[in-house]
C-alpha cells in the first residue's frame, strides 16, 4: 500500500479567497484534515477554509491548552503527530492547514520536525501576513535595496530597539500585549510617525491605523506594526 | 461612467497553481492586463498566468530596456501609468500582474506610486519567494522568537556582514551576480555550512543545494540564499 503524504497547507491570512489553487485542490481532496485550535472553541485556521470542507472527512483538531503547564505543548504535538502518522501509514493523505504560510512563524514546524524524514511531507506556501498587512495598509513593504527586518513583538525592549536601529523597513509581528513596548521603541527611534498598525488583515474586523492612534492597552495576537524609514516617498 | 480599478495582483513564485483564488478571479475577468517584460521576448510574470489569459483582452507589456541609459526606467513607468490611467478613466479594470507579491520588492510600486490616490487601487497579496523558497528547501524560515532579516544581494560586502551578524534567520534575495560575495560574507560569519541556495523555486529548473556547493561564478537574478543559525534544530 502506498503511504500517504502530509501536506502543510498555507491557507493565507484570513480571506478564504486568498488561498492558492493548489491548497484548495489538496484541501478538497484530502481524506484527513488537521488544524491548530484553542483548548475550547473554534479553530481560526479551520474557519478560513470552512466553506471548502464539504463532504465526509476525518478532522484532527490539535488543541493547545491555555495553560500549557497542565498539559505540555510538546505532548500535544507528540500525540497529534502520532495520530497523523497512523493515517499516513494507512495510505491516507493528511492536509495540515496553517494560517498564512506554514514556515513563517507557523506551528506547522512542530509537526514537520516530528514527521519529516520518516514520512513524505510537502509544504505548499501561502500568502503570509507579512505581505497581507502591507496590501491592506496600502504601502509597499520593501523595495529596491531595502533591508527588511521582521521582529516578533515579544523581544525584550532594549534588544528590539537595537535590532530596529538603522533598518529601512520593518515588520513587528505578533504584537498583541506588546503594543505599548513597540510604540515606545519606535518613538525612541524617531520612527513612530511613520508606523502603521494592522489587525485582522483581510478578515472581518480588519483595522488599519497610524500607530500613534492605537490604544496601547492591548491588541490581538495577530496584529502587526509596519514601518518604513522612507515614509511615503514612493508617492509621486 | 464608473471608473475602473487598478488591481496589483500577486501571481506567486512561478507554479501557476500558486496563484490565489482571488487573483485568478480578477485576472480572468479583467479586460486589461499589464505586466513587466524585458526589452525583447517573453514576460516571466505573464508566463506564470498564460493558461488563464483566455479570451480577448487588451495587454500592456511594460518593457524595460536592458540599457536604462537609452530610455530611462522612469519614462517607461510614466508611459505605462498613462496608458493604464486611460483605461481606468474609461471604466475598465486593469490587472497589473506581479511575480510573487506586489509589495515585496516588486516593480508594482512604481505604478502604485504614480496611480494611487488618483485612481482606485487594490493590492491582492500573493505567495512571495520569501516563503516559496523555504517550502521547496524543506526548512522553516522563521519560528518562535526569531528575528528574520531580508537582505538584497546588492548590499556592499561590509554592510551585508554588519547587517547579518547576530540574526537568527536570514534570506538574501536577488542574489544573482552577488553569489560570490554572499558566500564570503556567510563564511566570515561562520554561517556558511547552514546556508541553502534556491533558484527558480516552484518553476521548471528549480534547484536547491547547500550554498557551499554552488558555483560562485553566477546565479540567476531570482535566486535566494536562506540561512538559519539554529541549523536543523527543528528536527526531532
Amino acid at each position: 500500500m502506498t503511504r500517504g503524504t502530509l501536506y502543510g497547507l498555507g491557507v493565507g491570512p484570513g480571506d478564504p479567497e486568498l488561498i492558492t489553487l493548489k491548497a484548495h485542490r489538496l484541501l478538497t481532496s484530502a481524506p484527513v484534515v488537521a488544524y491548530p485550535a484553542p483548548e475550547h472553541g473554534a479553530s481560526l485556521a479551520r474557519s478560513i477554509v470552512a466553506d471548502y470542507l464539504t463532504g465526509a472527512r476525518t478532522e484532527i483538531a490539535i488543541r493547545m491548552p491555555l495553560d500549557p503547564g497542565r498539559f505540555p505543548a510538546e505532548a500535544v504535538y507528540d500525540e497529534a503527530a502520532g495520530e497523523i502518522a497512523g493515517h499516513l501509514a494507512r495510505g491516507r493523505d493528511v492536509a495540515a492547514i496553517c494560517e498564512g504560510d506554514p514556515f513563517f512563524y507557523g506551528s506547522f514546524m512542530y509537526l514537520f520536525g516530528r514527521l519529516a524524514g520518516r514520512h513524505r511531507v510537502e509544504v505548499v506556501p501561502g500568502v503570509s501576513s507579512l505581505v497581507a498587512c502591507p496590501a491592506v495598509a496600502g504601502a509597499p513593504l520593501a523595495a529596491r535595496d531595502d533591508v527588511l527586518l521582521v521582529c516578533p513583538g515579544v523581544l525584550e525592549e532594549d534588544e528590539m530597539r537595537r535590532r530596529l536601529a538603522g533598518v529601512e523597513a520593518a515588520a513587528i509581528v505578533k504584537v498583541g500585549r506588546h503594543l505599548g513596548k513597540v510604540r515606545r521603541v519606535l518613538e525612541t527611534l524617531g520612527l513612530s510617525g511613520r508606523a502603521r498598525y494592522v489587525e485582522h488583515a483581510t478578515m472581518a474586523g480588519q483595522t488599519v491605523m497610524p500607530l500613534a492612534e492605537t490604544d496601547a492597552a492591548g491588541a490581538p495576537y495577530f496584529s502587526m506594526v509596519l514601518v518604513h524609514r522612507r515614509g511615503e516617498a514612493w508617492r509621486r
